[in-house]
């Protein structure tokens, strides 16, 4: 079996939902399809979901839920369009739910309910309500009879929409995913029916190598890993939702990220292991405006409780170092702007405490992460970096390499950042 | 003034100590002269403080000090060559001194206080004893009080010698430095005096950007600075004693290394700061056999106390890591193979403890160290490191930079590190 879930923009008018069903029909495996609300069709359009929390304070000022008006007319729309019956009835019972003030992650869920119940009688497929077959516990995870009460219901030959987004609690209300969270429940779907491949539709033609808004044209990635996707992420790269790759991961189900609207292109496919001898490196991803504390202390390395305290002093002001390097007399660490509200007291207690021969805030750095499983098995790619760094003139800050295979981590001055980015890219791209 | 000190090779005979004299007299400013104790002449020779350790055993031994008689022919045979009166006395003196038990310490200085003597009747210099001069505290370290009293010592215009390598303690019995010492004895007369270079007179024409023994030729490094030689110390190399820079770096007093037997040879300068546009890199060295213990732990950055706790249960293991990188679910750590003797239950307990995810101990790595000035203020260093590696087809494992903005440190299999670090030194050499 296939698991496909189709993002907002891929049941966003009725012409998208018959792109959907074209896709479904053409492959017979296709069985169980996880939906999210209708997205934006257009700039001037709002998400459902967005119009679903609008209409929940309206219940809670008093004033009803005017703006379900809007809702009501972009389902109606395309259940016209498609010719798909009782689509009112379903607005009525959700209109009356939200107007009942059943609150906000009730409000929330309709979107993808509601998608979910159109989409079963158009596909002639049987609806399963979330809501009886996800329960998430108290601190949001899903438990783990999810999967099995899934499973036990997918009994049939035929196909099965589910609404993406939501679950119920323990005591049977319904209760939301953080946004984006369609992809989880395809990925809770995928792992409890064993899918041999969870699709995951959207507007794009798959993963791309960099930031299309920060590099010219970068080019989609065939295949890579989930590890590779995890690195990428933590390095600023909004790729895929981490929680979304949790449950599929160890039981080695591969993502196919695909666009509804090019069925034809093959997307990215997010797998276990991969051979890299081709591809060495799958994406570029930073941050920028790091700020980097630098400790000098004479034979740091002969004093381990140091180290210890001044981890335990960044502790106390909730700051967590997220790249270090360590010299013999010295100690450099990188952490986001936002979490050095709090700086100028760190540093006076870690000089009150610690000693340090020298303490500075010193000039802050945009953190380049090049992700490839390919770093550690071929020849040159570190090579390649910093070549190309050095024809276009950009000096190199900060290198860490080794804490994890597959990410050479390179650090610039921030204003030369995005010039080190797009160097760095386009190198990689062109391979 | 100019303080020199000449080491074992320049003492070792008569025509070294012609080269000695005719070099202080080349320059009036030489007027403080540290002397080491004669090394060897050749191969078969013993050096004249390990025959002393060996008198000093025989004594406890009740033999008597029979090895005394090689020692009295050396200083000797120098006497008789040169035509310096007066040795008998001092070699009796020293043979009772030694035979009356005065123990190792005593034993092991009068080679330099015999260099010392002598010199000093040769070149008609002032003798100055350094154990009237140099308080040692119980834990090693010279008392400040000894670079006031050598300055008042010397008032007048002409030439002082003082013997190397040991100083008194509190109760006036003589205590040695640690082997080498010498030349810390050097650098501490030159700050007593503020002299305007501490010359360091050695058999070599100064320090060899790699080890001769590694690689071919490596060329004389001209200048460098106290941090860039501290560094290369740190990595392996076996260049300058750290203790004997400690008392001239703060008075910014250079120190010139230079060969007695190449005097025309301007030799290495050690200073304060340096120019490094010439010269980016000033030495390559490194340790090979590290051992990689690798961890994985999901969103290790989440977690702050997973790395406090995990370098506390290095520290009572006495495992200080000395090199260490973090990603962002993983964390590697280098140390030398000498600290892992109880790694299995070091091992163990991180296991029990921790909980990682993944805890291997990886296959060891050799780890080279490029280490100068230009690599933080010039483009393209890390472009040549790299690519000499790619080219000589070795892969890398491990890089570190931002620690230290002077020193790169790169990581590869312990089986490819000699021909890392000789392609690397290659490559600067020829600069």
């Amino acid at each position: 079996m296939i698991v496909c879930k189709f993002g907002g923009s891929s049941v966003a008018e009725a012409s998208q939902i018959l792109k959907v069903r074209k896709i479904i029909e053409s492959n017979s495996k296709r069985r169980l399809i996880v939906v999210s609300a209708p997205g934006k069709r257009n700039n001037a359009d709002k998400k459902i979901t967005d119009l679903l929390y609008t209409c929940n304070k309206e219940v809670k000022n008093g004033e009803g839920a005017k703006s379900f008006k809007i809702i009501r007319d972009r389902y109606s729309e395309i259940c016209e369009t498609l010719g798909i019956d009782g689509i009112t009835e379903m607005l009525d019972e959700v209109q009356a739910g939200i107007e009942s003030g059943k609150g906000a992650d009730y409000a929330a869920s309709r979107g993808e309910y509601l998608s979910a119940r159109m989409l079963a009688v158009f596909l002639e497929a049987e609806f399963i309500d979330s809501a009886d077959i996800l329960k998430l516990s108290d601190d949001g995870r899903i438990e783990e009879s999810g999967y099995s009460a899934l499973k036990a219901r997918i009994k049939g030959t035929g196909r099965y929409i589910i609404p993406g987004f939501y679950g119920s609690d323990s005591n049977g209300n319904i209760k939301t995913f953080s946004r984006g969270g369609s992809d989880i429940t395809g990925a809770i779907a995928a792992r409890a029916v064993g899918a041999e491949v969870y699709e995951n539709w959207t507007d794009v033609s798959g993963l791309l190598m960099a930031d299309p808004r920060l590099v010219d044209n970068p080019c989609v990635v065939k295949e890579l890993t989930y590890k590779e996707i995890r690195e990428l992420a933590s390095i600023g790269a909004n790729v895929f939702h981490e929680d979304a790759i949790t449950p599929v991961k160890d039981y080695n189900i591969p993502i196919n990220i695909r666009n509804t609207n090019k069925p034809e292109m093959p997307g990215t496919m997010i797998v276990t292991n991969r051979d890299s001898s081709k591809t060495p490196i799958v994406g570029i991803s930073g941050k920028n405006n790091y700020q980097n504390i630098f400790v000098e202390k004479l034979r740091l390395n002969r004093y381990p409780d140091f180290r210890i305290k001044f981890l335990s002093i960044l502790k106390a002001h909730d700051i967590v170092p997220e790249f270090e390097s360590t010299g013999f007399d010295s100690l450099s660490f990188l952490a986001p702007e936002s979490q050095l509200a709090d700086i100028e007291n760190v540093l006076k207690e870690i000089q009150n405490n610690l000693h340090p021969d020298l303490l500075e805030l010193r000039s802050s750095l945009g953190l380049i992460g090049i992700v490839g499983g390919g770093i550690s098995n071929q020849i040159g790619v570190a090579a390649s970096v910093f070549s190309v760094l050095s024809l276009n003139n950009i000096n190199v800050r900060f290198i860490n390499y080794g804490g994890s295979d597959i990410t050479l981590l390179v650090g610039v001055d921030s204003n030369l950042y995005l010039d080190a980015l797009r160097a760095i890219h386009k190198k990689f791209d062109e391979e």
